[in-house]
C-alpha cells in the first residue's frame, strides 16, 4: 500500500487542521473532541445543522460546513462513527436559539452515537435519516445506506435553514428530499483504509460490483466489467423503478465520482445518463458533476437522482459558501 | 484496464458534451472543430484568453472557463496537443476587439500548434508560455514542462482581462506570475491512457516517482516510498532553492493531487507543506487544495508556490465564476 501518509494514526487530525487552514476564511477546526465549525455564527436565530459520520468520504462533510449548509461536521476515524461527546459539543458550539437538526447517514454506529448525543443535548433536537442507497431493499433488516443523496439534503436543507424556515419545518424538508432521492453506485475497484494496508474487498480485473457502498460494501451483485453506457443504464433503471418519475419531471442529476475516477469519465456517465432520463421523459434542470462523496481511493461512480419542485430548486439555488461548494456569494 | 468508458475514440466528445451540458449556465461546446468557450460574451472590450492542451488532465483547461478566467479551452485528445484549427476557430469566436492571449503549456507540440494559429489569426495575439515544473533544469533542451502552475496564471490574468488591462499589460502579467511561480509533483502509480490500456510507465509498490510529469514523465527520480513529512519537505526544498522566497514573503499554497490520490491526503500533504513555509518565513496567504491538474487517474500529488504581492492577491480574490473554480458570484 501506498498512501501520502505518516502514522495512520495522525492522519485525520493533521488533515483536519489542514482542512481548517486551508478554508480559515470559512471553518473553524475544534480539537477535542473534533469538530469542524462555521467560522462566523448568524446573527439571528437559525436552525443549526450538524452532520457527520466515518471520514474517508471528503469532502463529505466537512467541506460542506459554511453559509447556506452546515454549522457543524463532526469527522470519526476513517469509516468509523464519531463519538457522541464531538456531536455534544458541536450542539453546544453551534446552537443559535432555533434547535438542532442532526442529519446522519443511516449506519448502525452512525444511527446509535446521534440518537445518544440527542438524548444528552437539552435544546430542541430533529434527525433526518438519510438512507438513499437503493442498492438493497427498502426492508433490509438494517435499512438501507446513505450515500451521495446527503450533500443534496444538507444543501437544500441548509438554504431552508438560512432562510428561517423552523425546526419542524426542516426536518419534514429533509424527510421530504429523503423521498425523492436515489442514489446507486458501482465499484472498479476496491479503496484502501490506510491502517489496514489491504483492499477492503476483492474485485478482480473482470468485475464491477454494482451497488457498492461507500465503504466498499457488497452491493446488489459482482457483474463482469462491462462499458459505460451499459453500467449507466443498470444504475439508472434501477432509480427509475424506485422513484418511478412521471413524464415532464424535473430532476437534479448528481454523478458522484467515488475517488480515483478521473472527471473525463465521469461527465461520459452524466452525458449517457442525462439522454437515459431524458428518454423517459425526465428533464435534468439541475446537475453535479465530480467527487463529492467518495470512498478513499475507489474507482467508480455513483448515479444520483432528486426529483425537483419548485421549492427544491430555489433551496438548491440558493447561495452556499463551503470548501467544497459554493455558489452564488 | 477497468474504466467507465464505451469506445474510447467516442470518450473525449461525449465527455466534452457531458460537460457542456452539466455547465450550460457558463460554457457552450463548438463541435467542429472541438472547444468550450464562454456563454455569455462581454459586452464591452476585454482581452480574450485561450488556453488548451492534451486532454486527461480535468479539470484543467475546460473547467476553467467562465467569467474572469478563460474565454475559451481547447482540448486535443488525451494527452495529445489541440489542432491549430481548434484555437483559430475559438480565437474567431471570442475575439472581442482587445486582442487574443494564448496561454500554453511548454510541450512541443503544443507549443507549435499554438504558433501555427497565432501565425494565421490576424486580430493582436500574444502568448504566455507556462514552464513551472522545475524538475527539470532551466536549461533542459526542451524546457521546463507547464503543469500545474497554469490555472494560477489562467486565474490571475483572467481576472486582469476582466478589469480591462489590456493585452500588453495582460501578457507581461503573466510572465511575472511564471516567474513568482514554481511547481514540482510526486507520482505513487502511473496513470493509464485509455486507448493504450496499460500503464504510462512502471513503478513499484516500493518506489516513488518524484518530480513526475503529468503525463507520467519521469522526473528527476525514483525513490524509495516514504512517509508524507519526507515527500512534502522534498518538493518544497526544491520549490524553496528555485523561488528563495525573503522572510515575510506572502504567498499562494496549491496543493494538487493527480487524480487518485484522496482529498485527506491531500490536506495532509498542505498542513505539512504550510509548516514548512511558516518555518521559511513564508506566510501563506491563499490555498488551493484539491485535484485541479490532473493525470488521469495516477495516484500523487504536486506542490506549486506563487509569490504573491498585493496586485497578485487582488487578482486571485477577484470574482471568477467557471465549473470548477468559483467564487465571489
Amino acid at each position: 500500500m501506498k498512501k501520502l501518509i505518516n502514522d495512520p494514526d495522525d492522519l485525520l487530525p493533521d488533515s483536519l487542521a489542514g482542512f481548517a487552514n486551508a478554508h480559515a476564511d470559512i471553518v473553524r477546526l475544534h480539537s477535542n473532541p473534533y469538530f469542524v465549525y462555521k467560522k462566523n455564527k448568524p446573527t439571528s436565530p437559525k436552525v443549526a445543522l450538524i452532520s457527520g459520520g466515518g471520514s474517508g468520504h471528503e469532502p463529505l462533510h466537512s467541506g460542506f460546513v459554511g453559509a447556506g449548509m452546515l454549522d457543524a461536521a463532526c469527522p470519526g476515524h476513517i469509516f468509523t462513527s464519531p463519538t457522541p461527546d464531538q456531536m455534544i459539543t458541536a450542539a453546544a458550539t453551534v446552537e443559535n436559539d432555533a434547535g438542532i437538526l442532526f442529519i446522519v447517514k443511516n449506519y448502525a454506529g452512525d444511527i446509535m452515537n446521534f440518537e445518544i448525543a440527542s438524548e444528552i443535548i437539552t435544546a430542541p433536537i430533529e434527525t433526518i435519516i438519510v438512507a438513499d442507497d437503493i442498492a438493497l431493499p427498502k426492508e433490509h433488516s438494517m435499512g438501507r445506506r446513505g450515500v451521495a443523496g446527503t450533500l443534496i439534503i444538507e444543501k437544500m436543507v441548509g438554504a431552508a435553514a438560512e432562510r428561517e424556515h423552523n425546526l419542524a419545518y426542516c426536518k419534514s424538508l429533509g424527510d421530504r428530499i429523503s423521498d425523492n432521492t436515489a442514489s446507486m453506485g458501482a465499484a472498479l475497484t476496491s479503496c484502501t483504509v490506510p491502517a489496514l494496508g489491504k483492499p477492503t474487498f476483492d474485485i478482480s480485473e473482470t468485475e464491477i460490483e454494482m451497488g457498492v457502498g461507500i465503504h466498499g460494501e457488497r452491493g446488489r451483485s459482482t457483474q463482469k466489467f462491462t462499458d459505460a453506457t451499459t453500467l449507466t443504464h443498470y444504475l439508472a433503471e434501477a432509480i427509475y423503478d424506485e422513484l418511478k418519475p412521471k413524464k415532464g419531471q424535473e430532476a437534479l442529476l448528481h454523478i458522484n465520482g467515488l475517488g480515483a475516477t478521473p472527471l473525463i469519465e465521469q461527465y461520459l456517465i452524466y452525458e449517457i445518463a442525462q439522454k437515459f432520463w431524458s428518454k423517459q421523459g425526465v428533464t435534468i434542470t439541475r446537475s453535479l458533476v465530480g467527487n463529492y462523496t467518495t470512498s478513499l481511493d475507489m474507482a467508480g461512480c455513483s448515479m444520483t437522482l432528486t426529483l425537483l419542485d419548485s421549492e427544491l430548486t430555489t433551496l438548491w439555488d440558493h447561495p452556499v459558501h463551503t470548501a467544497n461548494l459554493r455558489w452564488g456569494c
